[in-house]
């Protein structure tokens, strides 16, 4: 059983930047913006992110760092207003696919 | 009756990203994170903001920039899992207050 984040960050160091932006990307999200991610996570990786998070958290919530986590419904992904030019597929955020087809 | 948005953005122009934040904020949003924004907007001030958008798009738009907009449950808001250091007024963002009191 897997819940659909967003998650979001406002991230100082470039290092640590990416190194959250790799490790939520493995997990399975996909970037929707530079530093918005989306995705469904199973309770068992979502605690294990928190548990990563939380054993760096000098590095990645130094002064005025946030990461943010927000729970969403799938079809609220579907009915999202995209202005613009994104590069991701709608299916995988809202856990329709899990498979990649190459 | 309004309806509680999540707005992100990814705008290269440092002028353009300006203008629609300030927007965003005139418009009762709060900013949450340097490039996420959220709170309750009526339908018309969304659709204002829309048309804005839509009469800016060669500015706002270009290639790979992007604005989200999502919509929120109040009770989404009030359950996200906040890391780190943020400024902003959970009850104003889920529109149970909508007067600031000095």
């Amino acid at each position: 059983m897997k819940t659909i984040y967003l998650v979001c960050y406002d991230i100082e160091s470039d290092k640590w930047r990416k190194k959250l932006s790799d490790r939520l990307i493995s997990h399975g999200l996909e970037r929707i913006q530079y530093s918005v991610f989306a995705g469904p996570l199973s309770e068992s990786l979502y605690e294990a992110l928190q548990s990563w998070i939380k054993m760096h958290e000098d590095k990645l919530l130094s002064a005025g760092n946030s990461i943010i986590f927000l729970k969403l419904l799938p079809n609220q992904l579907e009915k999202m207003c995209i202005l613009g030019e994104v590069d991701f597929d709608l299916e995988m955020l809202s856990g329709k696919t899990n498979t990649l087809i190459l």
